[in-house]
C-alpha cells in the first residue's frame, strides 16, 4: 500500500485558522496528524453507539498505540441525543478523565455527534481544542467545517450553542463506505448547494460526475469533499459569525427547515428537505432574482439524478409552512429571509419574498 | 484602553470593545444607556431572589416605561444556583420570551448571577448581547468585567463556561448600600489585589483612603471601582483568553481557591479566602521573587485594616491544601503556578514554588 498525501484545505481565520485533511486512510494515521497539529496530550473521543464500534474504538486503540491517551464516551445514535441533557451528561463525565486546558475533544461521527461534541468542547474549561472526524458525507462537506456547534431545545433546533472552530478536521473518505445509500444521497443535497450558490464550474462537473461520486470512486468523492470544504472554508473565512455572506449557505434551508419542523424531524432526512427546499427556492429565484428558467431546470434535474426528491409532499400546507419559517431562529422580528440565485454559481439574500410568492411556489412544487 | 470621562472606562478588544459606566444613579437612566449601546430590542433580565425585588423588578419597570420589553427570570440566591442545572432551566425558558439574535440578556446581581447569566447569554442562539449590572463590590471590580462566564460542576468551580464579553457594564455604586458589611469588606480583597499586582500609587492611595471607601463615600468608592475596572480592562485587553498576563489576576487565588475547595465553599467568602491567599503569596514572594519584607508587611496591614483575615485557620492542613491546588483547573499536567510580587505594583507568574515552600509559608501564616 502506498501512502498518498491527503488533500489539505486551509480555513483562514487568523489565530483560529485550521486544516481540513481529506482522503483515504486518514484514520489509520490519526496520531501523526494530531501530533502535527500540536495535540499530543490527553483527550476524549465523543461518538454515538453506531459509530463507536465501527470507527471510534479502533481509533482510540490506534491513538493509544502511539502514546495518546483518550477517554471514549458514546451517546445513543439519533438526533434526539443532540440535547442539552446529553451535553450535561457528557460534561459531568469529563472531570474524571483528568483533562486540562491543553487536552482535546475528538468528535467521531455524523452531524449530530459533531454539533454535540463541539458544544461540549466549546464549553468545558471555557473551550478545549476540537478535532472533527466526520464519518458521513453531510458532516464531511458541511457540519464539521465552520465552527457552529449546538444542541436542540424542545422548542427548536440548535437554539443553544457556541461558535467554536475546530483545531483540525480529518475527513476520511473510507468511512463513507459504511454509510446507508439513502444518507449518502441526502449528503449530496449540500454538495449540489455549493455548486449552485458559489461555483458554476463545479456544478457543471457534478452534472457529469455525480454518478461516479455516488459510487464512491476515490478520485470523484475526494474531489467532491475537497471542493465543498474549500467553498465552505472561503465563505466562513469572510464571515465567521454569519452577519452577511455566510447566510448564502442557507440556500434551500428556509423552506427545508420548515418542512423538517412540520415533519417533527422524523421520516425526512435533512438533505431530503434541503433538496425540496432548493427546488422551491429556484422557482422563487426565477420570480424574484432573474434566474433563467433553464438554470432552475438544470438544478432540479441534478437533484433528481442524485436520487433526491424534487416535489413537496401534500402534507406541507400553507400557512403552517410559512408560520414555521417565521419561527426559525434565523428570522429577525418575524421577517423571513430567503437565499435566491441570480444564476447558477451566484447567490443573494433577499427580504423581498412575500407569503404569496411562497404560496404560489409551494403549489407549483406539488404539481 | 483609555478613559474618556471619569465614569466611563473603555475596554479595548477590537470589535468586542465595550464601555463600563460607573457612578451613582445609573440604574434610573438604564434605558438611555442601553439605547446608546444599540440595545433597544426585546431582552431578558436574569437575577436572583434577593436582588429581584431590590433592583431587578424596578429596573424592568423603568425599561418598560421607555419602551424596552424584558422578561424577568430569577434563580434562588446563593452559589448553588451557579449550576449547569439552573443554566439548563433558564435556557429552556427563553424560547417563550420571543427573543431573536438582536435581543439582549441583562445580568442583575452579584458574581453568581453574572457568571450564570453570562453563560446563558453566551450560548443562547450562539450568543446574545450581554449587559452586566453588578450589584456587589466584588462583581463591580472583578467578575462583571473580562468576559469569563461559567457554572460549576459537582467536581469543581467554573468547569463549564465560555468567554463572552459584555456589550455594556453598568456599575451603579448606589447598589452597594444594600450590601452586607461582610460582603463589602470581602470585595476589598480584590481591590487590594489590583493595587498589589499593577499599581503601587493606587495601593498607597488605598492605604490612606480605604476607610472612606468602606464608608461608601461617593468620591472614594467611585475611584475604587473605576481604577479597578481600568486595571482589569487593561489586563484583559492585552490577554483576553489568559494565555499569559491575565494570569496575574489570580494573585492570592491559588491558595485561596484551594481553601475554598477544602471548606466546601461554605462559611468562607471568596474575598476572605483571597485575603488569606494574598498574605501567603506575599510570603512566598519574599522567598522566591525578591519582594522586600517591608512591602509584604504593608500588604498584610492593608488587608487587616479592611477587616479581612490575614491568618490561615488551623483547618487548612498540608498536604490536602497542596493537593487541592493541583486539582485546580488552572494547573497544567499537575504543575501548580503561583503569582508572585517582585514589588508592590509588579507581579510575575512562577512555576518555581515547591510544595516545601508552600508548607513553610502555610506554617508561618498560622503563627
Amino acid at each position: 500500500m502506498t501512502t498518498v498525501e491527503p488533500n489539505r484545505v486551509r480555513v483562514s481565520l487568523g489565530e483560529r485558522s485550521y486544516d481540513i485533511l481529506i482522503g483515504s486512510g486518514l484514520l489509520t494515521r490519526a496520531a501523526a496528524h494530531l501530533k502535527q497539529a500540536g495535540l499530543s496530550r490527553r483527550g476524549v473521543i465523543i461518538t454515538d453507539a453506531t459509530v463507536e464500534s465501527l470507527y471510534a474504538a479502533p481509533l482510540q486503540a490506534a491513538l493509544h498505540a502511539h502514546g495518546i491517551t483518550t477517554g471514549l464516551l458514546a451517546v445513543p445514535a439519533g438526533e434526539s441525543s443532540k440535547s442539552l441533557r446529553q451535553a450535561h451528561r457528557l460534561l459531568e463525565q469529563l472531570p474524571a478523565l483528568g483533562l486540562d486546558r491543553k487536552s482535546f475533544v475528538m468528535a467521531v461521527g455524523g452531524g449530530m455527534v459533531g454539533d454535540l461534541a463541539g458544544f461540549v468542547a466549546g464549553t468545558y474549561l471555557r473551550g478545549l481544542a476540537l478535532v472533527q472526524v466526520p464519518t458521513t458525507l453531510l458532516a464531511q462537506v458541511d457540519s464539521s467545517v465552520g465552527g457552529k456547534t449546538g444542541v436542540n431545545l424542545p422548542q427548536g433546533k440548535n437554539l443553544v450553542g457556541v461558535f467554536h472552530q475546530p483545531r483540525l478536521v480529518l475527513a476520511d473518505t473510507d468511512t463513507l463506505r459504511s454509510l446507508p445509500e439513502r444518507e449518502l444521497r441526502a449528503g449530496f443535497a449540500e454538495v449540489i448547494k455549493y455548486g449552485a450558490i458559489y461555483d458554476a464550474d463545479f456544478f457543471a462537473w457534478l452534472e457529469r460526475e455525480t454518478a461516479a461520486a455516488l459510487r464512491l470512486e476515490p478520485a470523484a468523492i475526494t474531489r467532491v469533499v475537497r471542493r465543498c470544504c474549500e467553498i465552505k472554508g472561503a465563505v466562513v473565512s469572510q464571515d465567521e459569525r454569519e452577519s452577511g455572506l455566510r447566510g448564502i449557505l442557507n440556500f434551500g434551508h428556509t423552506i427545508g427547515h420548515a418542512m423538517e419542523a412540520l415533519a417533527d424531524y422524523t421520516g425526512l432526512l435533512h438533505g431530503e428537505a434541503v433538496a425540496m427546499g432548493m427546488c422551491a427556492a429556484a422557482k422563487l429565484s426565477v420570480k424574484r432574482a432573474g434566474l433563467p428558467a433553464g438554470e432552475a431546470g438544470r438544478l432540479e434535474r441534478l437533484i433528481a439524478a442524485s436520487g433526491l426528491p424534487t416535489r413537496l409532499g401534500q402534507k406541507y400546507e400553507m400557512p403552517a409552512l410559512f408560520e414555521a419559517m417565521r419561527l426559525d431562529k434565523k428570522a429577525q422580528a418575524g421577517q423571513v429571509r430567503f437565499v435566491l440565485l441570480k444564476r447558477l454559481g451566484e447567490a443573494l439574500i433577499s427580504d423581498a419574498v412575500t407569503e404569496a410568492d411562497v404560496q404560489e411556489v409551494v403549489h407549483e412544487c406539488r404539481g
